[in-house]
């Protein structure tokens, strides 16, 4: 499972205390609740249980248990598995996240709006002496970069925009890494990631002139065969985000690159004047800007997201990609021989 | 002069309380003092006088006043002109500072360490009713950016390196068009920069996140014939800071660039592991990238350092250089008609 592969996270990451309980708030659609169901997939041995108030009836299949219960089976922090318009913690979650904070829970936080604002739940979290988690903030005294190889395999996903399976990818391939016995971490760099992982950096909120600093502390030295797989963020073609994804990439300095890529998407997220670079364009330009720090990247293949498809139409649409790119070319959500193929090529096990 | 060349910052920016009074510390030699010859130099308008303490006997050649002296001519602020290793606010300038807060100037500094660090400072600003103000740190509620088209003309310097003309460049390129009558303000990014503009935003200290939008705040829409020149920061192949100089380039969307190089230059400044990319690579890099905002974006020449040279064999260099590229090629250093060339191109006179 993801958690083994993910081992002890190197000091000076944001650590998150666990076991968790998740936090379901009041909240009934399950499209608010992404957090606490990709906890659920991706580290179900980080989740004791579920918890919530209100009229809020959603549940992730885990038992529902107090945090009295949860403590008492282990769980070190609740965290916020909801999210709502806006970032913030609402006040009819207070007195729920106040009885974890009594029944000896930290809370972690991956929304917008920081914890600590709350007087009701800072004062709550020293009376029990608790602490409140924010997954946003990085941590102090990242070095900036000095651009020193390291030992150790990195991987990073990339994409032609945000949000359109960059994480999912990384968690995908890191978990097939691991079924093969490969020696392997999951390095996460956004909120949800990192609360999968139980550290990492928050990449985006890093000053800009320790954002290469960050990415070289995100993934250490490590022995010769073993194998960091980096959670990538934004684009380079990104008119907003680019800083952090050309940050992340020289201080990740990858041996390999995967490119993911909505192919249903037209424009930029947000901003519509903007057409998505294309795979192709994406792939030269991160391994250009990438050779800087690794002259030896090269892009082992393409992560496709064919939900809009059904399962023949997949299949026959991610073999076209793949003649056309001449690169493995998989969706991870569909898994099967496209996708081990990729895993192949990330490995250097060339089959195509 | 280039002061009458920046008028009215835009609101949000890190504005600087000004006319100034130059502090030179107990310092010495003149190489510890950058920030006051570099104000004197480009910023005279905004320069009262000059005042110091202990034994230091360098001068700027402004008159040397008082505090309460500088007041009564006019000043508004004393900025710390001196830097030392660490850059920490010494102790024996506090008799100093405090002398300057009590006759009514708020403290600049553009130091490492914020002038808030210090208790005593702080209590005699509070006594004062005055401000302590760090130009490394940027304003508040920076948005991220949008990409949105801005009316008016951006220059842009980009660099090989860190530290090697960027600033003087764009200063000398404002000099310049001024001079010419063209509508130009100088946009400071780095904290002598703001010092010299009396405002701007010192973007290596901004969040990834917001870098693009930062820059997008700082050169605000303006008239169809107005230009902002830019002043450029790290290099978009700097291992540690290239996260700075890509997000610049896509919030500022630049009409026109200018490479910076020091041909002398061998290795990244401090990384003697990475060696200096060419110009070429770095023009059609910065070009390649900078279409993503602005597809009209072109280089308009070179800004070399050719101060290891006499006149007569500067002269040679820029010439030969000039041919090898196929642009303008100058030393804004030595101006005449090479620096004349440099600017009809960015202005779109080809002369060449």
């Amino acid at each position: 499972m993801i958690a083994e592969a993910i081992g002890m996270p190197p000091r000076s990451l944001l650590d998150v205390p666990q076991p968790y309980l998740l936090f379901l708030g009041d909240i009934s659609e399950a499209a608010y609740a992404k957090t606490a169901f990709g906890l659920r997939d991706w580290a179900p041995e980080r989740c004791v249980g579920e918890f919530a108030c209100g009229q809020g009836r959603l549940s992730t299949g885990l038992p529902y248990l107090t945090p009295a219960e949860a403590h008492a089976r282990g769980a070190r922090a609740m965290v916020i598995g909801v999210a709502n318009a806006g970032g913030a913690i609402l006040e009819s979650w207070h007195a729920a996240l106040i009885e974890a904070l009594a029944a000896g829970l930290d809370i972690v936080s991956g929304m917008h709006v920081p914890l600590e604002r709350s007087p009701a739940l800072r004062d709550a979290a020293r009376r029990y002496g608790r602490h409140l988690i924010d997954v946003r903030r990085p941590p102090p005294d990242i070095p900036t970069a000095t651009g020193r190889k390291r030992t150790g395999k990195r991987l990073l996903t990339v994409g032609t925009d945000c949000a359109l399976g960059k994480k999912y990818t990384a968690l995908a391939i890191t978990r097939e890494f691991a079924s093969r016995g490969v020696d392997v971490d999951f390095r996460a760099t956004g909120q949800t990631g990192i609360l999968i992982a139980g550290s990492g950096i928050p990449m985006d909120a890093v000053v800009a002139d320790f954002e290469s600093g960050a990415a070289e502390m995100l993934s250490p030295d490590a022995a010769a065969d073993h194998w960091d797989v980096i959670e990538g963020q934004g684009s380079l073609f990104h008119p907003a985000f680019s800083s952090v994804s050309l940050g992340l990439l020289h201080g990740s300095q990858p041996d390999v690159i995967v490119v993911c890529h909505d192919p249903q998407r037209r424009t930029i997220l947000g901003l519509p004047g903007f057409p998505l670079p294309s795979v192709e364009e994406t792939m030269e330009m991160t391994l250009a800007l990438g050779r800087r720090t690794n002259p030896g990247v090269r892009c082992a293949g393409v992560s496709l997201n064919t939900s809009h498809l059904d399962e023949g139409a997949a299949t026959r649409f991610l073999a076209e990609e793949s003649a056309r790119l001449r690169l493995p070319v998989a969706d991870p959500m569909r898994r099967g021989e496209p996708f081990e193929r990729l895993a192949d090529a990330c490995l250097g096990i060339t089959t195509i």
